[in-house]
């Protein structure tokens, strides 16, 4: 059995547990009360605070802890947003961001404000180019996170940072998926992260605003935590966040190497072992250890089951695989395929030969679905001009199996209309054309859904 | 060493602590993935959901797990507010709510609503009447604590829910100070409660909104917890607060008796072992943990020192300890003395040779610090028609025991006028003429500060 979800959660590190368990004792009492519990206390957080404050390299009063990564980004965005009203209303975000920070961004739109989306490349990275064509006079606030948590990809914040500055608008920089790999580089004036994605406990966030970044914490007072993070401080959970962040500092160099070579591997060795793939995300400005690819013709839900089967646990953007029946908003930025997706995010410390057992598990268990799928009988109807496929009604991937099918019946140079109500459809139909070389010509409008024109090319 | 401050925090309670270490091992995932790691996650979040759920009385889908008892009384006010705003903004609490209540309160007049104060007796209850005359057309909600966090009292949340009914205002309770000893009568609709008040971990708020109850939530959307708590869950503290909330309801009747024992004692020989004592707290109606009592001409930060050193930890509800160097607003709203004030409230399984050590240690702390304070010569006046005692620029207890050193010189029907500038004082002036007998005449503006009067009767 294997997990291979690190960047959805990783699990406990070793000092975390120790940590947590030593100050249950000491750290459970009220840090504002004067006796001797409540100075203890006092202390833990304190060493605790001066602790992760290093490893980001920030001060120490810069820095309050949260409930989690989540709370951090909310907190963070509203208090920054307040802090510069006077300079506007607007807000500049990545297509590419965690969904807290997109989440906050709605809310500031559906409260009056507005918002841009960067765009992103096929590799999923910002330009500082388009932050600096984002930012207005009435800007108050840019956010861009370190690194990518679906498909790995370092994004240029220095660079944004420098853009931004520039500017004289804060940026807050997303730091969830790399804190843990090394501080962020640059001149960024606001920062959040997550313990539980560096093998810290669950219930603890990181806000950073640097001195003389203007903040206005909103909602109502509450003096812990510079006023930033209302409620009781849960002390055993800050200092086991803290003592693991230092703990996987301490080996990050070394682990970053092995676990790049196992991603290079993954990255490398599953196009050739399993056919119509698309590795997707930056193959260099990466994070170590998590490797993103899609399979065609691959429901991505039923692909997971078959790998949690065989002991691997995955994550996936496909649409079947989220409540909403859409794919990722990150691979759908990127313009890559979503279908049969699959993101390896691997934990420290995951071991090579789980690495080698999932290549060799992989092709059988892409096959088993493929051919599940590959069942129905394309329901085709050729019209006065071009060949049309009907999958109206049927869900991602069936529309790209069904286009696949028929492309062969096309004449180079013809077009086949594909008839979809899946939303996915929208996605992935644009990107098999891309990986097969055909050209996708457009969406119309169709009495149910939408039609999809391709040409045959090849 | 005694700790005796579990009104403000719990220690751990030996089951929190095993449920906590077990389920760091099964409970880190996430609960919302499909594979195996994250169905374990997901059996324990909703184990917990359904146990928790039992105790409070409610249904497991009424019941969000959020960070804290703060974050569950601000989201469940903003989002109680919210679904209510069509009936208006009025909000209605106590005013010895805890402050995380007050500060939603705050908030809420800050964003154009109003809110209504209501008062308490002298023993710190409300009126279930006082609500009754609060209710508006426009009232959107109402809150009430299950009992006081200060002085322990009772409130009578089954008649003021039955009042908020009538009107069809929905009633939010905090529950953080007893629901470990059993569920919150009545017919409430919303209620928040905190983990470690019970003995819990840190980081555990629970917030429970009935079925029916208009709801809102406020903030960034979420998915997890039905979007009332935004963020990872923490599931090793939320089984650990599960797990302990159903221990300690287990020995919750058994235990409510012996502390009721010591507090009992606490009530009736403080007063006869110290002199110029106001117990303060209905003597009936009452929490079983929770004594509080003020000492006059005690400066309460030095006695929790003394108390501190002799080994108890207590809390104070007097100026000087507070950040802020104004008394407690529950003191205030209630019109009792606050200075020297102690709060003792004491955790489950507090011992009585503990007890009974410090009602031996006490008299003298108290007697240290009063001769300590007593050195300070009172700089008295005589002007035409009256005595004046010049206070300004000294802090609490000073005032009061100048007063107490002149009374006698004032005719029996004369005048003194008490010139100080310390916010306690408008408290404690006139609760010392109630201990004492005599008349509180009122307060006039003076050049610095105000002038109290009290006319001497005894």
């Amino acid at each position: 059995m294997a997990y291979f979800d690190a960047a959805s959660a990783a699990p406990l590190h070793p000092v975390a547990r120790q940590a947590l368990q030593a100050s249950l004792d000491e750290g459970w009492a009220d840090p504002a009360r004067l006796y001797r519990e409540g100075r203890r206390a006092r202390l833990l957080l304190d060493a605790a605070r001066e602790a992760a404050a290093e490893a980001v390299g920030c001060r120490p009063d810069e820095l309050a802890f949260t409930s989690s990564g989540t709370r951090s980004v909310h907190t963070g965005i509203a208090g920054a947003l307040a802090g510069r009203r006077r300079a506007g209303r607007h807000l500049i975000v990545s297509a590419v961001e965690h969904s807290s920070v997109l989440h906050a961004a709605e809310a500031h739109e559906a409260d009056g404000g507005t918002a841009t989306r960067v765009p992103v490349g096929r590799g999923g990275a910002v330009r500082a180019q388009s932050y600096a064509e984002a930012l207005r006079p009435d800007t108050a606030l840019a956010c861009l996170q370190s690194a990518n948590h679906e498909v790995g990809t370092v994004q240029p914040v220095a660079e944004v940072a420098s853009v931004c500055r520039e500017a004289g608008v804060p940026l807050l920089v997303d730091a969830a998926q790399s804190l843990g790999w090394g501080p962020v580089e640059g001149d960024w004036s606001l920062l959040t992260a997550s313990a539980h994605k560096w093998g810290g406990p669950s219930g603890v966030g990181l806000l950073v605003v640097r001195k003389g970044v203007r903040f206005a914490a909103q909602g109502p007072a509450d003096e812990r935590e510079s006023g930033r993070a209302a409620g009781f401080e849960n002390i055993p959970a800050i200092v086991a966040a803290a003592a693991s962040l230092r703990a996987v500092r301490a080996e990050a160099a070394e682990e970053a190497v092995r676990l790049r070579e196992l991603t290079d591997r993954i990255r490398e060795r599953v196009p050739e072992l399993v056919g119509d793939v698309e590795v997707v995300g930056d193959p260099q400005r990466r994070l170590p250890g998590i490797v993103t690819f899609s399979c065609l013709y691959v429901d991505g839900e039923a692909l997971l089951h078959e790998l949690d089967r065989s002991g691997f646990s995955v994550s996936s953007g496909s649409s079947c695989t989220s409540s909403t029946l859409t794919p990722s908003h990150v691979l759908k930025a990127m313009g890559v395929l979503s279908e049969g997706n699959v993101r390896v995010s691997l934990p420290l410390g995951a071991a090579q030969e789980d690495v080698d057992r999932f290549l060799r598990v992989l092709p059988g268990a892409v096959t088993a679905v493929r051919e599940k799928l590959g069942a129905p009988e394309p329901s085709t109807v050729v019209r006065e001009d071009a060949l049309v496929v009907d999958a109206v009604g049927k869900l991602c991937p069936l529309p790209v199996i069904e286009l696949a099918k028929v492309i062969g019946d096309v004449p180079v140079g013809g077009t086949v209309r594909v008839l979809a109500d899946d939303e996915a459809a929208r996605l992935d139909i644009p990107a098999w054309c891309a990986m097969r070389g055909q050209e996708y010509v457009g969406e119309e409008p169709a009495d149910q859904g939408s039609a999809y024109v391709v040409r045959r090319r090849v």
